[in-house]
């Protein structure tokens, strides 16, 4: 965290997440908020961390979360409707997953095999965690004696049994494309224990909640290798995972990976009150969603417009022109007047580097016989960029049109309705 | 401003507004940016003074600028914007007044009689700016040898001729009421040398660009009391001040004053570069601006309305429950399955603390006979909130609905839509 002390030498703190200031909030209000409390929530946070590429120390969180409701559907909700966010943000059907699993499975597994040394099991757990990266094969070193990089470098494992290593080898194998139910089912012939079975039957239930939600079995999966490294989740955790392959700055493919997170956290709050609250929540770092965006071929700056430009040509006209913008603005078609001190080319290049649709001109000649000139700029950019057969476009729209001044809304608004 | 250190001991510093960080975007970025360049930004601010009732150390600001243009409609456009957005906020026609004037007006009256000493001249200028709230006769004591207030304390005064004192009167006395133009002609008849015939020049064309966007004049006046208290201004200046009475918690009579404001900063970005650039902006302080529309009984909260509530009766058909929920959603209507652990009556008092329009009820009868009961919360709130006649409301509209599983939509659009 980064901390700083005010005049009176007090100390002060920016914050780290959002989930911390809501459990805070949860705590003082919890009289009265109407329970189970949901709310979503957007803004900055900060980590006194190295900065790094696509790492800042200061990004914005968005996040959601159920507070006061123990029902493994608020998690199957919070899953939902982070699918549905992400489908709505303008990642394509198939790019992203889900992922979820339980922490209390693994507890379930480790008990029921004896290891019970928190450390042992803290190790343990940050092995698993690097499934992903290193598979099962670096895996199975970390959870036995250790492993070795390619650097040299030796990491002591977890020291567990070979049976307990067997345990996990067959909890990690279980095939979270197969489907929810079958996942399930998979996991329930191996021995978790009696947290296990719990573990499941919140996964059962989530996995009947989402699917009266109608979220499809390729959207949320239910996948053992998800760890989340907050150690204050206590139950079913998420990962959203974007499965495109993207490329670096270099051309290099990589996995673009976690885009987002959460899980229950029912301790989270008690340290604030002392009594336990269940919650459960979701969260985005809003700069790594719109990387995702970018790297799906979703910029949202490509399908950006600007404002219909108003040439500004005579100071001393200068009214006019800006109740010919008003206009264009109470009829809902964004506009503004040229406010630089450049000429007719420059403020044609203008309107052309601002992405305008179109550009009017108001001359002395217009202003006298009551027309206004209206050059295309969306067809400049249409000719230019090839689309369709470009003498067939020339001949049904012309680049430049003089109307009667009362036709103006109606010239423009053909132009921004043809865009293809 | 708040200021901290990393861990490599660099000093970084929390933003104190959005104009600094403007200022050091437009000069990073000047050679690619089109302009002017128009931009708006909104976000947290930290100001390190002591907080207050209404004075937070952390709070939200929002700015529209605009970087390039020397124009005074460009001044003219972030007026009328100002004004715009103040109304499409929700604060009534006749709220708030938008005040205009311009520094170099008082610059050019001092110039004009001597007063060339910058601290002599930064005291008179504080001492104009109390006049809100000391009235003409106090600024003239502290124009003058100084004033004693009402504990005894005795502030000194700027010492400027009763020739200078007599000026400033005439100037003060200019009747902002009586419209824009004859508040420039009564400028006009003043002695404010070049520079303030410099500064009557570009109000004239903030008034002619104001009339040209139709801004009305009692929501647009040239005031010469306006001083702002920024140095980075250069010209014209404006603050936006809510004319609303308000009440503070002690039900005392409260002007509640400034709103917003902002001006003309044409040497700001050439702190960083060197090169000056015209600059002109305005910033709203966002939870100011919250006061203000409560305060003129524009509370957002008050039109609020919470989603459809579907009640959990059973724990084996929540599937169903979440069926329903995403039928409405699908429909565009905002609905929750209740996620609680309560019965009925605990449910039916949630929804309607959530402002639920109606609660959707599945029992095994109506699962069973394909049916849906809808219990009208609207219908709940009006009569105890005595709209209407309550009888006649009663027939026409029953509490509950017991009506087919394809009727749900209609049925709940229906209650949705007869809102008063």
């Amino acid at each position: 965290m980064f901390a700083l002390q005010d005049d009176d030498e007090q100390w002060l703190a920016l914050r780290y997440d959002l989930t911390a200031p809501l459990a805070r909030f949860a705590a003082q209000n919890w009289e009265t908020l109407h329970k189970p409390f949901r709310r979503y929530a957007y803004g900055p946070v900060w980590r006194n961390e190295k900065p790094g590429p696509g790492r800042f120390r200061e990004f914005v969180q968005c996040d959601a979360d159920t507070v006061g409701s123990a029902r493994p559907e608020a998690d199957a909700e919070i899953i939902a409707m982070a699918a549905e966010g992400l489908e709505a943000a303008g990642l394509p059907a198939g790019a992203a997953v889900l992922k979820i699993n339980n922490r209390k499975l693994l507890d379930g597994l480790f008990d029921a095999r004896g290891v019970t040394d928190a450390r042992q099991r803290l190790t343990a757990l940050r092995a698993i965690d690097k499934f992903d990266r290193l598979g099962w094969a670096g895996v199975r070193e970390l959870l036995g004696a250790g492993r070795k990089d390619e650097s040299g470098d030796f990491t002591k494992g977890a020291g567990l049994s070979v049976e307990a290593i067997g345990a996990v080898e067959a909890f990690l194998a279980v095939d979270p494309g197969a489907g929810r139910l079958a996942a399930i089912q998979a996991l329930a012939v191996l021995d978790l224990g009696p947290k296990g079975d719990e573990a499941l039957g919140e996964l059962d239930r989530i996995s009947a909640a989402l699917a009266g939600m109608g979220v499809a079995e390729g959207v949320a999966r239910i996948d053992p290798t998800v760890v989340r490294g907050l150690e204050y989740y206590t139950g079913p955790v998420f990962e959203a995972e974007l499965l495109l392959q993207t490329t670096d700055e270099r051309g290099q493919a990589v996995r673009f990976g976690s885009i987002g997170g959460g899980g229950r956290y029912d301790d989270l709050v008690a340290r604030f009150t002392g009594q336990p609250v269940p919650a459960t929540g979701f969260s985005f770092g809003v700069s790594r969603l719109a990387s995702a965006l970018r790297a799906a071929g979703r910029d949202p700056g490509a399908a950006a417009r600007g404002p219909v430009v108003v040439i500004a040509f005579d100071q001393s006209r200068m009214a006019d022109y800006f109740a010919v913008a008003g206009e264009l603005r109470a009829s809902g078609i964004a506009a503004e007047v040229y406010l630089g001190s450049s000429g007719m080319k420059a403020q044609m290049k203008y309107a052309d580097r601002r992405l305008a649709p179109a550009a009017v001109m108001l001359g002395e000649d217009e202003l006298a016989a009551g027309t206004v000139t209206v050059k295309d700029l969306d067809l400049g950019r249409m000719l230019s960029a090839g689309v369709s057969d470009n003498a067939a476009w020339r001949e049904q729209r012309p680049g430049q049109l003089n109307v009667a001044r009362g036709e103006l809304v109606a010239t423009l608004r053909a132009i921004l309705d043809a865009r293809p």
